[in-house]
């Protein structure tokens, strides 16, 4: 019984092959699909936990599970580590996800759960612009550009007809290599990029997205300035107690719609809201599209705190790939002998080591 | 940056090398020595989660996970399907283990955790039992003879001058095979080895192990009679909310242990006892063993629903050893690229393909 193991390479493999425009593409749609499915028998998902610490780094140690009902669970662990970039050279997100079968508790996967971590976190943020921006959304705003802004901004080019992107980091570096980043899928040259203050990106832009590691307690990373009547944004950066990217003022006036609500109010935006200005959250918003599409006029924020949902919809269109491209090293990594009562099976100590260890013990 | 897959090959490897008794005692003292040091500082150890289910077969997966501080959080993933062994010819336990550096989230390795959590479960009721029983103990009795069996009598056989075994179990074949499995550790030749009843094993051992598959709502696995004052018990199949295996009189007139009380109290034996009634906890039991010895004159319990630090504590053993001895494959698993903002990275579409792929929409 074998457990597939999908490497960076791998995962780099089924890109160069099928491009990365598909697997966004795949991934949205997968995930609007399970929305659409969605009900509390078919899928169990429980909040996520965690570690949380300040050294050796500030950092988190999650653990996101998800059980598709009758089919497989999917675990994602997930490191948060904000300083990896400056100090390491490593993404701030590190990660490797499991599936487990239902039926025998074999873990059918071991996958990177990096670059998927990235992919399905700007999937979800399409998703739910698709409701609640409007249609003809022409200018994206991003705040903080790392590694998460990359994806946002594929997602929604994928979704919206989107012409230009305003800019804003306090990483100066972070602002001029984002071009660059953006031109594997070909956004660079596609799209008008400036950089641009908050304030100005907050007024300009159809769309915001904000993907910054605010720290808990910090300000917010916008303020609530005049924007346009029908901005809406994807609040991506804020996933634990005591954080905050936008301001209060904000929110309140702005229908707020949580990824998962017992997260986010524990962990994203919506930490700022009672609970009865709660917007719907992201199965609601598909299930009843037509009923939210109506809010498209008005501020509108999808507070993104992240899904177990999303990793296993994406663990599933990059596993799918893998095993259609015979992509992947097939292990086996659980012990399972022959009699599957005999934990020890085939594990005599070799006669030769034995007796070379009992010489030793004579001779001592 | 590499993490170390680590099979059931190589354990296997590991185990010819140095041997099972070594990996065992190294488990036992490594436990023993976590256990002294433990503090609620320097480890978080928060309850496992899981779910469960009735179909496609009754099962469990359950995250348990760990950390210590500044160095490693070890989170194993566990299946547990009690209709494998009959239905599939796969243990009942199947499991990986992660291990994830502090300091960055990366994943160092990704182990088989099947064998592991055999060999510690065992562990554990050696080190309970090394407090709580009589250092003479000869005979022992296992009630249920699966996998769990064969470790839970290697392990006190490590501890104890184990002469006599009484097993039972309800699968005739479970008993008949015992001996053969025990023989790759030597102990079906060293020890007298006879079938009985559940009231003879009561009543005739200073040590009984129970590691059934009992089911929610059944009756205890042995009933509460006459037995040796000193008996000491380790329960190790009760493990869910309303599984029991020992009758509540006998765990009233007993020093009742728990792995980890939050645990214990919501899915071991410890569901039995009002709280004010429970013993001290394996931590306290080692911390202050000279205090508690004092019972061995008397009936105790260790209640052993598996405790994610006993997972860390294999789990090192089992790497230390495959480091030492260059087992086990590095691989890239985690995408970790040159710009770590980067997360597309040389995922360029290769241009044959595209180029393949947009005849293909012309002919179309």
């Amino acid at each position: 019984m074998k457990t597939l193991v999908l490497t960076a390479e791998d995962i780099k493999t089924i890109a160069r092959d099928i491009g990365l425009d598909r697997i966004m593409d795949e991934t949205i749609a997968g995930l609007e699909s399970a929305l659409r499915e969605y009900t509390a028998t078919r899928y169990q998902s429980p909040m996520r936990g965690g570690f949380d610490y300040r050294s050796p780094a500030p950092g988190l140690i999650e653990w996101m599970p998800v059980m598709e009902d009758e089919q497989s669970a999917t675990i994602k662990m997930v490191g948060y580590h904000p300083v990896n970039p400056a100090h390491r050279d490593l993404p701030t997100i590190l990660s490797i996800t499991l599936n487990i079968d239902v039926g025998t508790g074999h873990v059918n996967s071991v996958v990177d759960g990096t670059f998927a971590t990235a992919v399905r976190t700007g999937a979800a943020s399409a998703v739910a612009s698709g409701v609640l921006a409007q249609p003809d959304s022409t200018t994206v705003g991003l705040v903080g550009c790392g590694a998460q802004a990359v994806t946002q901004l594929h997602a929604l080019s994928r979704v919206f007809p989107v012409s230009g992107v305003l800019l804003f980091d306090i990483d100066a570096k972070a602002i001029a290599s984002f071009a660059k980043r953006l031109s594997i899928v070909g956004l660079d040259k596609a799209l008008r990029i400036q950089a641009a203050t908050p304030d100005d990106i907050m007024k300009k832009s159809d769309i915001v997205c904000t993907q910054t590691s605010v720290a808990v307690g910090d300000p917010p990373v916008v303020n609530d300035v005049a924007a346009l009547p029908h901005l809406h944004i994807n609040a991506v950066g804020s996933d634990f107690p005591g954080k905050a990217e936008l301001p209060a003022s904000l929110l309140h006036r702005s229908l707020v719609c949580p990824d998962f609500t017992d997260q986010a109010i524990q962990e994203g935006e919506c930490q700022q809201l009672e609970d009865d200005t709660l917007g719907p959250d992201l199965v609601e918003l598909i299930q009843d599209s037509a009923r939210f599409q109506g809010h498209r006029e008005r501020t509108t924020v999808f507070d993104s705190t992240g899904w177990s949902l999303e990793d296993h919809v994406v663990n599933r269109v990059l596993v799918d790939h893998a095993r259609r491209l015979g992509l992947g090293q097939q292990v086996r990594i659980e012990t399972i002998n022959e009699d599957p009562r005999s934990p020890y099976s085939g594990m005599t100590r070799l006669a030769g080591i034995a007796a070379a260890d009992a010489r030793e013990e004579q001779g001592s």
